[in-house]
C-alpha cells in the first residue's frame, strides 16, 4: 500500500467513537494524525455551537508559537470559513480539499473572477500564517463542522492525492466522531439539569412545608448535611457498605424524612405546652405518612425506608413497626442519629436545646439501645474531629 | 483494489455513527454488508446485557426460514458463543475469523485436541444450521459483542484473506458503533427516568400539600389536564404559539399553582363561614408566596410567571399586580381558566357547585374582562366538542 501510516490511523480511528469528551478526542485525533503520517503539525478549527465560531485546537509546540493572539477564534465570515462555507474549493478545484500549491497553480492561471480571487488571496495569506499547506473540511449536514489544517511533511515531499483522499475520509469520521462526542455531551448536560431540577424542587418544597412548623427551621438542610457526613465516614472505612446509589437515596430521604408531618395539624406541630398522649401518637405517624406520600414512586424504594424506618431503635422501643438490631435499614439508622443530635442541639416548643457535648455524650450513651453502635461510632469519630 | 465494495462500504460504516438507535444500525449495516458484497445473506449475534444472551438480527428473508426455532438467542454456555468468548478461533487459526472451510481442514489434519476437537465440531454444526460460512467476532474491552455472520458469495467463491480483514475491521467498527448506540439509550433512558421521577416527587408533594386543604381534593390534577387540553388547541391553531418548552413549563406550573397555601393558615384554607377582608387578602397572598418558594430553582423561570400571575385578569382588577390584558403571560391566562371552572364546579366551604353548562357560561361572559379572549375561545371549543 503507498500509504503506511494508513491502517495505524485507521485503527486510531476505530477507537474515536468511544470518546465522549470532544477535546481529549480532537487532541488524540490530532497526535495521531502527526505521528503516524509523520507531519510537522496538524490543527482543527472546530465549530463551537455556542460561540457561533470556529475555534482552533493545536497538537504540538511549533505551530502555537507562530498563531497570532485573535487567531485562536474564527468567526462564520472570517474568509477562510467563508470560503469552506461557502464550498468554494469544489468551484474551484473540483474536491472539497484546498492545498496551498494547488491554490498557487490556480492564481498564476489567472482563470478566476475577481471576487473568487480576492477571497483565495485572503485565505492563503492566513493559512501561511497558520504555517498550513492542507486544508481539510468536514461537513455533516452540509454544515462545515470543522476544518483539518496539515503542515508540511517531515520528508519535505508533497502530499499524493491517495493521501488526501485517506485524510478527507479521516477527516469526516473525525467529524462524525466530534459530532457524536457534542451530542453525548449535551444529553449528559440535560440528565444533570433534570437532576440539578429534581434536587432543587424537592429542597425547595421540603423548605416550604417545614416552613409550618415553627420550631424545625434548616433541621433538614442540618440532617441531610449530618447525614451524608455519617455515610461518608462509614464508605471510608468499608467501601462495600455504601455505594453512589445508597449516598442519593440518603441524600434524598434526608431532606424528606420529615414530609409527613404535612399530615399533622399545624396546632399539634406548634404547641407551646406538654403534648397529650393523643397527640403524641399523632405525631408519631409522621414516619408512616411520609412513606406513604411516596409510595407510588418506585425509583424512591430505597428512600422510602429510610424515612419509613428512622424512628426505630435498635432495642425495639422504637416506631412504627418496633424494629430490632439488625432489622433496621442502615440508611434509617443514619438518619436516626443526624436527626435525633440536631434535634437534641436545638429548642424546640416543649424544652429548650442542649449543649453540642451534652448531645453527643447522650447520642453515646443510647448506642445499641436507640441508636446503631456503627453508625455511632462513625458520628462520634466525626464529633472528636470537629466535622461535625 | 481487489475488493470493490470496500470504498462504498466505508462510506456506510463512516454514517454508523450518529445512528443511536442499535436495532436500525445493526438492520442498516446488515444490508449495506450483503448489497455491497453481494453476500447471499448475514446477520448478527449480538449479546444484550439484560437477557445476558446472545440475539441474532437477520438481514434478507432466505436465512430466517432455516433457523430453527430456539436458536434465535444464544446463552453464554452455547457452544458457538464459548468457542469465541474463550478464543479458540485465535488458538486453532492463528485468528479471530472463523470460516467453515478452514475449519473443515483442521478437522481433516486431526491435530487437535479431543476437547477443542468436539467443540469446533459442535460449532460447524451450528454454523451449517444458520447457513453460515464465516463468522467474524467483535470485541469490546476482552468482552465478546457481537458475531457477525455471513453467508456465501452470490458468485460462488470463496473469501479471499483481503476481505476477511476488511470483514474483521468493519466487524469491530460495527462493535463499537453499537456500544456507543448502547451508551446513548442507556443515558437516554437515564434522562427519561429522571424526569419521572421530578414529575411524580414533585406530583406526590403537591398532592400532600393539596391534602391540608380539605375543599379542594384532586383540584390539581383537573386543573392540570384541563391547562394542557388548551394549550394543546391553542397549539392546533397556531404551532408558533406554543412549543415543548411551553407545554413542560405548563404542566409544571399547572402542577405547582396552588402551592403558595402551604403558607396559608389551616384555619382560613378550611373556614366553613364568609371569609373576613383580612382573611381574603391572606389567600390571594398564595400566588405569589409560590413563586417565593420556587424563585431559586431558574430552571422553573417559565413555570414561575404562570405560578405567580396565575389570578391576574385581562380588566386589571386581579392580583398579585393588576396587569392588564396582553401583558399577562399566556401560561398564566391558561392555568386562570382551568384554574376558574375547576373552581366554579366543585364545591366550596363558602358555595355550592355550579351546574357545568353555567360555569362554561360565566367564563364565556368574563371572557376579555376576567379571562383571556383567545384561551376563553379555545377552551369553549373543547367544552362544545366535549374534550373538557
Amino acid at each position: 500500500m503507498a500509504i503506511d501510516f494508513k491502517r495505524e490511523l485507521e485503527n486510531a480511528a476505530r477507537s474515536m467513537i468511544l470518546v465522549h469528551d470532544p477535546d481529549i478526542l480532537i487532541k488524540t485525533i490530532i497526535r495521531a494524525v502527526v505521528e503516524k503520517a509523520s507531519i510537522e503539525h496538524a490543527s482543527v478549527l472546530l465549530y463551537d455551537p455556542k460561540r457561533q465560531a470556529y475555534v482552533l485546537s493545536i497538537s504540538g509546540g511549533s505551530l502555537s508559537k507562530k498563531v497570532p493572539v485573535g487567531f485562536a477564534t474564527l468567526d462564520k465570515d472570517d474568509s477562510l470559513i467563508r470560503f469552506f462555507r461557502e464550498r468554494n474549493s469544489r468551484v474551484i478545484f473540483k474536491s472539497d480539499i484546498l492545498t496551498l500549491s494547488g491554490a498557487d497553480k490556480v492564481l498564476k492561471d489567472n482563470a478566476l473572477s475577481g471576487r473568487l480571487k480576492s477571497l483565495l488571496n485572503d485565505v492563503i495569506y492566513q493559512i501561511k500564517l497558520l504555517d498550513t499547506v492542507v486544508c481539510i473540511p468536514s461537513y455533516f449536514r452540509d454544515e462545515l463542522l470543522c476544518l483539518l489544517l496539515l503542515g508540511r511533511k517531515r520528508n519535505g515531499r508533497e502530499f499524493i492525492a491517495q493521501e488526501l483522499d485517506f485524510f478527507l475520509a479521516l477527516a469526516s469520521n473525525m467529524a462524525m466522531a466530534i459530532r457524536n462526542a457534542q451530542l453525548f455531551k449535551e444529553l449528559e448536560s440535560e440528565l444533570d439539569k433534570k437532576h440539578q431540577l429534581f434536587m432543587r424542587t424537592t429542597i425547595a418544597l421540603v423548605a416550604a412545608i417545614e416552613a409550618k412548623d415553627n420550631y424545625t427551621h434548616g433541621h433538614t438542610t442540618r440532617v441531610t448535611n449530618f447525614s451524608l457526613q455519617i455515610a461518608k465516614r462509614l464508605k471510608a472505612k468499608n467501601k462495600k457498605l455504601i455505594n453512589e446509589k445508597f449516598m442519593e437515596s440518603l441524600h434524598i430521604a434526608s431532606l424528606l424524612h420529615d414530609v409527613g408531618k404535612i399530615g399533622i395539624p399545624e396546632q399539634i406541630l406548634n404547641k407551646r405546652s406538654v403534648l397529650t398522649v393523643g397527640e403524641r401518637n399523632r405525631i408519631k405517624e409522621h414516619p408512616l405518612i411520609g412513606a406513604t406520600i411516596l409510595k407510588p414512586i418506585k425509583e424512591l424504594e430505597e428512600s422510602i425506608v429510610g424515612i419509613k424506618y428512622h424512628h426505630e431503635r435498635p432495642d425495639g422501643l422504637g416506631y412504627p413497626d418496633g424494629l430490632k438490631g439488625q432489622e433496621i435499614p442502615l440508611i434509617a439508622s443514619i438518619i436516626s442519629v443526624a436527626d435525633a443530635f440536631d434535634a437534641m442541639t436545638t429548642d424546640r416548643p416543649y424544652r429548650s436545646a442542649l449543649y453540642r457535648d451534652e448531645a453527643i455524650k447522650e447520642i453515646n450513651r443510647l448506642s445499641s439501645l436507640q441508636f446503631s453502635p456503627l453508625v455511632t461510632e462513625a458520628f462520634i469519630e466525626l464529633c472528636r474531629e470537629g466535622v461535625l
